[in-house]
């Protein structure tokens, strides 16, 4: 049963690829389009095993990301990636909120609504810049440093917005929890760990002669990072991502990537963005209507606009601005939870839930094809 | 969750392989007793998405093991193939039989546990042989064939068996017509089949250039044939390894199996025998008792007399067939699942489960060891 549903996924992935190559699109628009098709004509049903599977596959692209980003750069950029987050997630927020307001919802399903256009997918962008493989440069790491920080703020933000919606209060003391631990955990993971990998990769742990291959001790140590970062309350994605960046400072960063992402792309991550296109419900958008529409402008508009204005303040140029602006335009991952865990909850009803899938459904769709046709232009540019 | 389980299961298959390699012996025999270890102390438990991930692992295992044989020398040996697996299944069979007749064991339950002897575990000395890279040499081709063809005879007795015991006659049309379909099956796949994937090698479903890498391609053919031996009534990895003698008949047959035992080797196929080893539980050598030793004897000799005496036959030497005969001793995939079905549906006593289950854990764990010394000691001879 599983292997036919297995069988099913892969065919839809290479026929997604082809499809890509043809059309000289990333391949994620086709994985996507046709994980699209098989999940709405019912072909195949997620499984717990087939989102399970795929959630490694979300897990390596990230690993495989830290361990391709230019670390110091990205420390470099770090205070630019902070700032690039925070006005991409102020202003779609607030914008999101009171378009809302302004339509008549109520305070809370507005705050809702406002919550839903915070996170930016983050696996979209990555793919990307991976397939160009351009995650190593300027532009790559300071677009990665936003979405990880995007990332953190999203789930801070989301948590506490459920928190308000269905406790009817907020846990500030857990709130400022997660805060203390997250700075624990990233100050531990680039001092002492950063030390320890690179005493441990001269031993016999991770090497090729003992151990086989390091593929296996290299999948323990991501796994275990990501195991971490949900434990403190963050995502598990921002964990894998942070051990590929300390895995990244040792020896064996080379051949780790190349194994992580060697696994990955040629088979965790089309599943992943497969699985993915197949939670997109079409039907959604047969109840849409001028709210819908406008919805998405501001999920689109906002996010240009905000990282955008972030990175001009940050002294990138016009082209590269706008190319950071769209790199963050996908949403998908958090805000799927958040419209079932609202659904469940009766926070919102079935119209905003449909409304909010609509925007996932295109703000996912339009960046592949924007944010490569940029990408390529910064390329030839030289940055 | 499931990345918790993933986490423990890798730790299990890491120190498996460390304890293995400063022990000199297979890996497979660290990461068997590491997750017999993880099983029975309650650490992991067994979910379905670790089974399925793990039957992956078999596949692949199988799949891999398809790509190296050399085809040529494995049609040569195919009669010796079918003379070594046939005294290899009437031996164990009607020994195990008899003797569990003498203890006074009912007619039917003396049938289900000469059954339960029948079917080797492929899996094992594929793993061993693939580790000292011998799959590819005559001894190694006759030992697969064997293998195969015990597998095809084990499923056929094993559903005659359940079929008997569970509705108390035997469905001979059904019989005949899964031997039908299997000829029809292997016939096509290496006439037809064959000669299609010679051609399509050659197109740009199998280009690296066009889809970025093999891999994806590779796998659905696998699969697929997987799919459809299952479809037969043979058992799925029969279908994946005669997918890697076709696949290795074309022009990408060496970079499909780099591929294909990579991620095989270091991630899904240790994942299989830590959970094969989970599966295994100790408490069932509590009550063993002196049928329990004999009926191991019986198991670990029959085997190694019926192969052996079916190698002899065909002219090879002593400690060849000896090593022949060595090699088919482990059970473990079928009988488990025997056992399973016999206490479903009340054929068997736990305390007969019990007796089958410490067969299959001494053989399993005999195996290893005593196969790779011998091998050693073959391939210095130079044969």
């Amino acid at each position: 049963m599983f292997v036919n549903q297995l069988l099913i996924i892969l065919v839809a992935a290479f026929l997604g690829k082809l499809l890509s190559v043809k059309m000289k699109q990333p391949s994620i628009l086709g994985e996507l389009l046709f994980g699209m098709l098989i999940g709405n004509l019912g072909i195949v049903t997620l499984t717990k095993t087939l989102t399970d599977i795929s959630d490694i596959g979300i897990l390596l692209l990230l690993f495989s990301t830290g361990l391709a980003v230019n670390f110091k750069e990205l420390k470099e950029l770090g205070s630019a990636s902070i700032i690039v987050a925070s006005f991409g997630v102020i202003l779609p927020f607030s914008m999101g909120y009171y378009t809302s307001m302004y339509f008549g919802y109520s305070m809370l399903i507005s705050l809702f609504i406002g919550v839903s256009l915070v996170a930016t997918s983050i696996g979209i962008s990555s793919r990307v810049l991976s397939e160009l493989q351009m995650i190593g440069m300027r532009l790559g790491t300071l677009i990665i440093g936003s979405a990880i920080v995007d990332d953190v703020i999203g789930i801070v933000a989301v948590g506490t917005v459920l928190g308000v919606s269905l406790k009817g209060n907020l846990d500030i003391s857990k709130l400022i929890l997660t805060i203390i631990l997250t700075l624990l955990f990233l100050t531990v993971s680039f001092t002492l760990a950063i030390k320890l990998f690179q005493k441990l990769s001269e031993t016999f742990v991770f090497d090729n002669r003992i151990v086989g291959n390091i593929l296996t001790p290299i999948l323990i140590v991501g796994l275990f990072f990501g195991i971490i970062a949900e434990k403190i309350g963050l995502s598990m994605i921002t964990g894998t991502f942070v051990a590929g960046l300390i895995i990244g400072q040792t020896r064996i960063a080379k051949e780790a990537f190349e194994k992580v992402s060697f696994i990955g792309e040629y088979l965790f991550i089309p599943i992943f963005f497969v699985t993915m296109g197949m939670q997109f419900d079409i039907s959604a958008f047969t109840s849409s209507g001028i709210f819908t529409v406008i919805l998405i402008a501001v999920a689109i508009f906002s996010k240009i606009v905000g990282c955008g204005f972030g990175a001009k303040l940050c002294k990138f140029s016009n082209q590269e601005s706008l190319t950071v602006g769209i790199a963050m335009i996908p949403r998908a991952g958090v805000e799927l939870v958040l419209v079932k865990i609202g659904l469940e909850y009766g926070i919102i009803s079935s119209e905003i839930a449909s409304i909010i899938i609509c925007m996932v459904v295109v703000t996912t769709f339009a960046t592949p094809p924007l944010f490569s046709a940029l990408l390529k232009k910064v390329k030839l540019n030289g940055t």
